[in-house]
């Protein structure tokens, strides 16, 4: 039996009902009368409201199709597998010694699901609002301001936008240098608009710096306006 | 404007921000700076969640693929347009006259998309608990309860209740014999409860032949009472 208590600090949430907690974190290869497979089902609903209603509010002026593009890029394997690290999930769950030698402690598909259900679990102990903070917090843990930045506006897109009504053209990006060793490497990149260059910025990858410049050009075309 | 006194009265709910109630009823079709495409994001969340722990809750022997089946069969177009129609909601939404002359009030999807986003307006401005019951009281009005035994048939769950609150004892199945080539079997199965033989069914799998048996002894307790 685990020790839980690490997972609820770690959530900052103590778990009411460990019969459902167990539940939660039981992989059906274990083959026991239960498995965590109905709190997903619960899980999945549950997480896809809170994110949905977090980006809602969050983005007051896009469209459902935007909202829900950018949901399915945090709702989905990936995306629960990265919260499941983010509270070390794998080290709690129950699977049978076959998936143990298969490394299912940490492939996305187990790890996915077993977030989704204690997910699931505390919803249903707690309800909505106990969880909310619970998701939201982890969600900002795991995409940190940057990320979230990059993940949620697109810079590139809205100034595309900007400058094909502007000018008729779109921006050009040029790579000005990359600077540090490989497995920390930065990349400096300039923005030129209708032949005049519009700001310099630093990323740590060509695709964030030029967020991060196309976020300084569009600064400057609102300051215009 | 729509007198809404009408709506609140079938819905058994006061609308307490009218702005978001009008959002949630006009269509894009008006043309204006805001329409119901973004509640009704929202509103597909809440009631996925809703339908889905309603589910949980009342079939819990049911594994997690018989639930998203039940689901899927209630949360869709068809399904919400069923949900609008009860409450008339075609009468107060707010459409183009060119959608108007195209029969659009009767339009399966515009009248499930502004279902949605009602609900999505009243989990916004009154949370979930405001909203679970008018959405389970108007899917039980809906789906009367026959159609809804039928639609979700899990008898085995539904007989267990019974039993157990009649004899503390679950029923026993068992299997009678097996028929037929392996691409086409048939299994048999009887019912025992509390020592007594209530039945006899078959069935393509060992499990549809229970539920078969299962609602011949739902029939007979029926009966009794």
């Amino acid at each position: 039996m685990s020790d839980y208590s690490k997972l609820e600090k770690c959530l900052d949430y103590q778990f009411k009902n460990k019969d459902l907690i167990i539940e939660a974190l039981t992989h059906k290869s274990l083959k026991k009368p239960y498995n965590n497979e109905r709190l997903e089902f619960l899980g999945d609903a549950v997480l896809n409201l809170i994110v949905g209603e977090y980006l809602y509010k969050k983005f007051p002026n896009s469209n459902e199709g935007e909202l829900s593009k950018i949901r399915a890029s945090l709702v989905n394997e990936n995306g629960f597998t990265k919260l499941a690290n983010e509270i070390k999930l794998g080290d709690y769950i129950f699977i049978s010694t076959a998936e143990e030698r298969n490394n299912g402690r940490h492939k996305a598909s187990i790890l996915s699901d077993a977030f989704e259900a204690i997910m699931g679990a505390i919803y249903l102990e707690s309800g909505l609002d106990a969880l909310k903070p619970i998701i939201l917090d982890l969600l900002e843990k795991s995409y940190e301001k940057i990320n979230l930045d990059v993940l949620f506006s697109d810079y590139k897109t809205a100034l595309q936008e900007i400058t094909q009504a502007q000018f008729g053209s779109i921006p050009e990006y040029k790579i000005e240098g990359s600077y540090g060793p490989d497995h920390k490497k930065e990349f400096e990149v300039s923005i030129w608009i209708d032949g005049k260059k519009y700001g310099q910025a630093k990323g740590k990858s060509k695709k964030l710096a030029q967020q991060a410049v196309a976020k300084i050009a569009i600064e400057q075309f609102k300051g215009d306006n």
